[in-house]
Order: C-alpha cells, then sequence, then structure tokens
C-alpha cells in the first residue's frame, strides 16, 4: 500500500478531505503529513516490525555482495567537561573522534554493521523532543546506497540502543559510456539521528569519521589525518593546546598530532560540521584544488588549475588534499588553522609538525620557543602557562 | 555633456571648488556626488524624459535584433503572514516566487518587456529612504547587457508602476580567437531596486528567479528545479513543512514539490540570496563541480574534477548540477537540505521524492512514515499534527 | 639540543615529568609548553640573541640567491577616526593600505628586507596580551618560504620595532616530473603578529597587500586593482562614498578609484581579511574559474570551467580574474559590491568605471545621476548630500 502513487494507479481516498489541522501557514501545509497519519491507521502497529525492511532495495546497483565488511560500533566516551562525547570505533575500546578514518577503492561494496553501544538514557538526553526516536545511524556522503542505508529517521534506517544494523556503502566506479562519473573522493560519514531530524546533537557529540575513496593511479599517501572545522573554534571538536597534543618527543600521529618526515607524502582531510563557515589554511604548503589536491602530470588543463593554501568550506562539505612535508620550504612547526580571525584568534589553530628525514626537528625551533617565553616572562609578572600557546 | 571626460576633453568647471558638504569622513567623500548636482542643474527637469534612453547602447554588441521577446510581470502576490511577496511572471495570473525559469541558448538574444504592476503604495511601504526611488527592475547575471538593460538606479534601468521598459539580454558564444568565454551556465535574474539601491527588499519579497544558458552539445535535461537559499532559513523563501508541498497522489512539479521517476535527468539551478551562507546538500546522488555539473565523457581532465554531493553558496552565487534520479540508488525519498545544522534544524530542507520508473513510490516509504508517526504518538500525549515533519 | 627528536636519538629527560601546570583541561594540554619552558633554562637570555636565525634554512630550495631584492616600510598612517592605520610602503612616504602589489615570475627570487617604523607604543595599544611580542612581520600566502620567513611568533620571524629583517620568497616552478605544482596565482601578503599570534590587529590595521605569481605565457593586463573584502562591510577598509574617490575629470587609478578604458585588460586581486564571508559580484562581466580567470584556446575542458561573475571568499582566501572592460557592453559605471545585502547595503559597494576608447564617459552618465538626485530631491525635503550615494 503506497501513499505515493499516480490517479490511474488506484482510488485512494482524497488524503486531502481528512483532517486537515488549521494552521498559521495554510498554504504550503504538508499534504504528506495527512497521508501518513491516513497509513499509520492501515498499517498499524503490527506492520511496523517490518520497517526498514521493507520494500526499497538494501543494496545499490553494481554491488551484488558486498566485498568487504566491518563492525562500527557507537559508544559513549568521557565527557568532555560537561559535553556529552560519543564515538565510532572499530571496536568500543578504540572509539574517538573523527572515527575511523575509511579507506575504499572505486570499485568496491562495503557492508558495515553498526552497533548501537549508547545507552538510550544518554539518547534521550541529547533531544529536545520527547517524541524523537533513540537511535544512531550511518549517513555516508560521496558513495552509492539505499534508502535502507540513508541513516535517517524517515527512511527507518537507525539503530536503536542495544540493535545493530548493516549499512552497504557501494564505491562505484566512472562509467564514460552512461556518464556515471564515479565516486572517488574526499568524503564524510556522520550520524543524521541523534537529538532530531539532522543528527545535530550526534554529530557535535563526535559521530563523524573522514573516508577516502580512491581510483586506481591516484597517488598514495605516507600519513593520512582528518581535519573537521567545526563550532566553537574547534579542529576535531578541540581548540587551542587540546588541538595539538603532540609529545615532543617521538611524537606519535594521532587525531591531535599531525606530524611527519620532510619528503612523505601526507593527505589532509578536511570536514566541515556544525553551523559556521570556516577556511582551512596551511602554512609553507600549497595545493591543486582538485580532486585528489594534485594536479595531473603535463596534461593541458594543469595549467588551468588554480594552486590554493587557503579553502572554504562550509558544514557538510569535505576535500582533500596531498602536500609533500616540508617539500622545498623544510621542517618546521607549519601552521594548520583556521584563517577567520576571530576562530583562530579562539584558539582554531594547530600545527604540522615537519620533521627532518631522519625524523628530527632542527635545534632553531626550540630557540624560537625560547623567544616566546621569554617575551612572555620579561613582560608579564604572573606567567599563566594554561594559557601559553605557541600557535 | 559629460561629467566624465579627461582634462585635455574641454575645460569643465573643477566639480570639487563647487558646494563641498562637510561630513564626518572627509577624505573618501565621493567627489561624483557633486558632479550629479551640478549636472542636474544643467539638466533639469526637461532633459529627464530622456533619461534611460542616452547615449548608452541599448543592445549589447553581437545583438544586432533581438532573436525573441517575452512579457514579464511583476505583480503583488498574496501576503505570507505579514510578509509583502512579490513575483515576476510571464502572465500577470501565473506570477510566482521564484519566478519563470529562463532558458537561452547561446548565441541568442533576448527582448523581455518588465511591466511593473506593483503599486506605488507598496513599494513605498518597502523602502526606508523616502526619497528612494519607487519601481521594480530586472538585473541579470552571466549574459551580456548594457548600462540600459543594468537594473539599477544610477543607471535609470527600472520601471516605475504602471510602466514597462525592455530588457535586452545577449548570451554571447565563446570565441577562442578573442578570447571571449561564453555565457552558458547557471545563472538567475532579481530586482536591484525595490527598497533600496540593491534591490533588497525586493529580492526578499520574491522578485527572482533562475536562467539556464545552454551550449549545442549540453545534456538536456527531463525536469528542472530551481532551488533559492535564502535567509531565515528557507529554500525559495519557504522552510519546514511549506517547503514540500506535494500531494501524495499524483504529485505535480513544482517550486515545492521536486519529483522525479527513477532514470529522469533532473537539472537543479541553486541560486544564494539574502545575507547568509548555506550549503546544499542532496542524499543519494552526486554531481560534479563543474560548468553542468556533468563531467566530459572520458577526457582525461574528467579525472582531475572533484565530484561532490554538498557545495557552498553565497549571496549571488549560481550554480547547476543534473543528476540522474535515483541511479543507482533506486526510488525513494531523497532529502536536500543545507547541511549547516542550526538551518537544517529549522526547516531549511525539503525532498527529491523519486518514484520508480512506473511512477510509484514502493510501499516501504509509507511504512517508514508510520514509524516516525507512531514513535511520535507513543511518545507524545499531545500530537500536533502541524509539527509534523518528515524530513 | 632539540626538544623534538625520536626516542632513539638521545635520552632527554621526559619533559613530561617536568612542572606541570594543572589547568581546566588537562587532557589536552600541549607538552610542548613544557619543553620550551625546558629549554629557555638550557638556552638562556645570552642564546636568544640568535634566535631567527638559527638552524633553520634561510632560503627555501630552488633559491640560490635571490633574484631581485626590494626594501618594504612599515609605517604608521594617520587614523581613520579612531582607528589605527598601517601600512606598508616602498617607500615610507608612499605607505597605504593596501601595501604595494607585489608581481614576480614563475621562477623568481625576491627578497624583501621589511623596515618596522611602526613605534613601540602604537603595537603595544594593539595588544591585548602584555607578554605578546612587539613587532610587525611578513606571512605570504602560495609562494616558497623557510621558517626564517614564516613571519610567526613561534618561530621569531618578526621585526621589533626599529629593526629589519630580510624574508626570502620563492615563486617555485612548476615540476611535471617531481610533481610540483609551481606557485603562478593571485596571492598576498599580511602581517601575522601585530596584536596577538594571528596579526588580527596588524590585518585590520592595514598591513596587507595583493601578490600576483605570473606564468610564462600568462595574459597581461593593462590595470591592476586590489579588492580586499573585509569586516565592516569594507573594501580596501572603505566603505560607502569612501569606496569610491574617483575625480569626475581626468580620474587616477588608485586603491579607491577602478577606472579603465573600454578594451583595457583589467585585473582583480580578489582578498578576504577579517572575519566574515563575503562574494565578489561585478556587473557587465563574467570571468572563468581558473587559476587566471580566463580560459585556456580552445582546450577541450575549456567547455568544462565554470564562468562565473560571483564568487564566495572567506578570510585568507584570495582569487584572481581578468576582464576585458566594457567588452561587449560598452562603457559605464559597473558596479561591484557584495552579494550579501545587508552587506551592500551598508556600504560594501564601489564601481568599476569604463570610459570609452577615447576615455570618455558617454553623456547618459550624468542623465542617470540627475535621475536619481532629483527623485531624491523630489520626495526629500531636507537633502543631506553626505548620504547620498549611488551606487
Amino acid at each position: 500500500m503506497s501513499a505515493w502513487r499516480l490517479v490511474d494507479e488506484g482510488a485512494a481516498p482524497e488524503p486531502e478531505a481528512a483532517a486537515r489541522p488549521e494552521g498559521p501557514r495554510t498554504n504550503g501545509r504538508r499534504l504528506l503529513v495527512v497521508a501518513a497519519a491516513v497509513l499509520l491507521t492501515l498499517v498499524g502497529a503490527g506492520g511496523l516490525a517490518a520497517a526498514g525492511t521493507g520494500m526499497f532495495a538494501e543494496r545499490p546497483d553494481g554491488c551484488v555482495k558486498p566485498d568487504r565488511s566491518l563492525q562500527l560500533y557507537a559508544v559513549e566516551l568521557p565527557k568532555d567537561g560537561t559535553q556529552v562525547r560519543l564515538g565510532y570505533g572499530l571496536t568500543p575500546q578504540t572509539a574517538s573522534y573523527p572515527g575511523p578514518t575509511m579507506e575504499m577503492m572505486e570499485g568496491e561494496c562495503l557492508a558495515i554493521t553498526l552497533h548501537n553501544q549508547v545507552s538510550a538514557e544518554t539518547l534521550a538526553a541529547l533531544r529536545t523532543d520527547p517524541a524523537h526516536p533513540l537511535g544512531v545511524s550511518l549517513h555516508v556522503h560521496g558513495v552509492k546506497y539505499t534508502q535502507q542505508s540513508d541513516g535517517t529517521i524517515h527512511s527507518g534506517s537507525y539503530v536503536p540502543p542495544g540493535q545493530s544494523r548493516t549499512y552497504t556503502w557501494y564505491a562505484a566506479t566512472r562509467n564514460n559510456k552512461s556518464g556515471s562519473q564515479g565516486t572517488a573522493g574526499y568524503w564524510w560519514y556522520h550520524d543524521h539521528v541523534v537529538g532530531g531530524t539532522h543528527g545535530t546533537q550526534g554529530l557535535s557529540a563526535g559521530l563523524f569519521g573522514g573516508l577516502v575513496v580512491r581510483r586506481p593511479g591516484d597517488p598514495k599517501p605516507d600519513r593520512t589525518y582528518v581535519t573537521a572545522f567545526g563550532d566553537r573554534q574547534s579542529i576535531n571538536l578541540r581548540r587551542g593546546d587540546a588541538a595539538d597534543t603532540c609529545a615532543p618527543v617521538n611524537p606519535q600521529p594521532g587525531p591531535t598530532c599531525l606530524v611527519a618526515r620532510k619528503g612523505e607524502r601526507v593527505e589532509f582531510i578536511v570536514i566541515g560540521i556544525g553551523n559556521d563557515m570556516h577556511t582551512f589554511h596551511l602554512h609553507g604548503h600549497s595545493w591543486a584544488d582538485t580532486r585528489t589536491g594534485v594536479v595531473g602530470n603535463g596534461q593541458p588543463f594543469a595549467d588551468t588549475v588554480p594552486i590554493i593554501d587557503n579553502k572554504t568550506l562550509g558544514p557538510g562539505d569535505s576535500f582533500g588534499l596531498q602536500v609533500v612535508a616540508g617539500d622545498g620550504v623544510g621542517p618546521g612547526h607549519w601552521m594548520l588553522h583556521c584563517h577567520m580571525q576571530f576562530h583562530s584568534d579562539a584558539g582554531m589553530a594547530t600545527t604540522l609538525h615537519v620533521l627532518d628525514e631522519k625524523g628530527n626537528m632542527p635545534p632553531g625551533m626550540g630557540h624560537q620557543h625560547g623567544t616566546a617565553s621569554t617575551a612572555r616572562a620579561a613582560n608579564s609578572a604572573s606567567t599563566d602557562s594554561s594559557e601559553h600557546r605557541h600557535n
């Protein structure tokens, strides 16, 4: 029974004649609302068990059977102050924000089973509308999926607390004959249901991660970092000192420690989340404004492509780029920040630490730190280390 | 008599010596203001009748004679609450916001006669400066026009109430020899004078529409929808339920009903209006970030072009894209929303309803609606239908 | 002595064991802060004299010796109301905001000696943190430089009052073999230290300018204008009448007088500064969204490139474009404004005055001005000239 059909398909009662709530704006009122109410009566509680496994295809065209499958866990992480933090992880123990960076090749079909380990209590606390369903979902950009894997409320493709659901992503290939454009690119995935219809609370709690789809022949990076620009002037939900936790000795790459040796190919997946506009700026390095951030080798169009070192992004946008760390410019603490001045001033900044080829930072670095510290010490009676930032 | 000429052209009295009003910012004061006052004396009231048909060319180069002409009416529409609504229409009876979507081929010259049927009273109410002229105009992006068709106050190219004026647009072709770039693209047109020098009140009342200029060989869509992202979290000046008025049975395409059968080529003209930044995101579909939203067939640069499903746009921006509805992903209610979370949460969302090839929505859809409604009904004592949104 | 080394490089005391200040956010606290403090002790005040000339390379790879050198002065300009104004100049007498437009060819290495003539008193007044060092710097986008020329506090590459420092910029060439992308493009330079770590106060006071790096074969403009879109709805820090100071007779090109004869190739370097998003819109002209704003001659990809007349930019962004003044559309007062309506309404607008080939503005222009003025005069009892704007 479909609420959507052409008139020649049957003689459904005209829903417009049904109970029509009077609102202040009657013109544009959504007729589907009424249709849904009618259906509710027809379907009843019994029919709801089948919700989400109905008549929509489970898998996108081209994916007969997933090539690979993985388990993904949505878990609650320790609060950041009073902020609830949630994360996706390949295991519950390794959940983090951003979640694990996914990598696919064009042509690959991936089945991801999401296990919702976030408590109903936490999810309930994140919603303002008590009627909003409790659950976590997986909505992905760029690759192909059916309504069954949309990760939205209206399609029923979300996961109640304690339950699991398998999402199928297909990294469709380019098809010059059909005009299909392929899905290689820098994308992201995120919750779309926590707290409200758009998953705003899930996103701001940490339920997001990067996805890169590669095409055969694409350059392969030595290191990949995800940098998500978000509200409250945050990079990966942290700001200021918290956005750079590199240990000075033997720094380990991680979501808040961007480090590379000179000559390594470093890939950034840049994501906009939240409500604000930002600009991604990296000192000392530039990239091509193309699909991969790299220009073709000697093609005439390479001359046409802008080379940039600052790129505007809004919520939902994602792009990627690859730079050769320190190429031509040497090692150093290369700032990476939002160029909106009040954002960077408020701590929306971190650093790409480029070591030399042997993994050392040249001595000058310490001196520079010393300079800044001295200036502070010399001029300020009370040096508050917690405010000391060197970027 | 020109206020603009090189000194060797004549011995005009130095306007700077004329009455020079003292303002708080004398440095940057605009000398042209004085020149205009001087001219006013010379020209007098008698000369003003000729204003707007003066010495600037009526038609852009390349347009000897318009290939086509049409009538456009600016009319007042029923208020939306207390908001004045104006619209352009090919007839007064069919005026709407957005206005009619214009389509041109490169090489074509179009004459549009604008009839201003908006009352002086309404136009006066929309201005804050009682000295601002009353009128409606037509300013267009992308195609070629002279100052006579600029649609601005200073050029006199606007239409007082009850009057008419013909605007000439030329969709100039690409010329590889001269370097002229052609005008094929996704553009828009709008008023530039209602309420103030930039037409802000005209725009926010509804005086805008989409324009597509095609180049021979461009892909042709089965359906074209205009989606204008504007202030107050609106799509086409509506938001929430009002942004999707599709009837559940035999839905008819329109400014607030985006519907297509699977396999149809759907074209979106996306326009930014107002004061805010937005991002256009469509679920389940992606497109190339190129002139047409489609990549060339097998050209090497096709590999360079980013494929995207989310694009930032600011006021004045316009772009277009074509997707094959449901391609690879099947039918369904595919959300189209601003990805700024507080925008989407406030109702800046609508849906591309993709029916199957026969024009049906698969049964699963109703179930999903049922699910959402049940959850609400089960948890909420007072179900307020007017708040029920399924996207 | 390096604070950054791999564990196998030596046995530095683990800084984490050192005095660790307790702050409200201990998780993400930056360990480098501690390292810097430790180093400070080791280096001592004596070592600081060498700061900024340490172990980082002075010049980027490819620049054995600068091809050219120039002197740049940072000076204090007359205040704009209560606003401090600073400017860069090739001489102290010609300092302005924006600063001098720099032009380089790919392959060129440029040494710029910056002389800081801004008083310590002024610099001190611009900072809120009394521990912040006093100085002015030069940070550049797009071209190559080492940490010695980064223009940042942490690298020590800034100039205290009364001192000088040489910055080296290398406009690296494209190298199809290595994949190096070249640096041709539209860039900008700015202070990065005045008032705070991101130079926010230096920027908003006027310490910025445009840079264009050309590639052999690039089209050469007849005129180049820099338009910086900034806070308070400003173009080049001016707004409203102050953004267009063209004299009506024999107008001279300058930062606030954009003028050209029909047929001249006009280049715009467009820069985003400050905190806000803007959109650059030019009436009557359009350009290609490519590296140069021009499309290749007959290349197949030329068909793929979007042609635009409105472009969003955020802080830190820069792009360039070339248009042939009045091409196809004739002379006139072509508005150039931000298309965010409340920005343009608040004065974020100026004009590209296109004269005819002989340097005259056709007579119609005066008439139009007359029209607007008359309307005002007719409707307004008290005509306040200081509010009269014709764009």
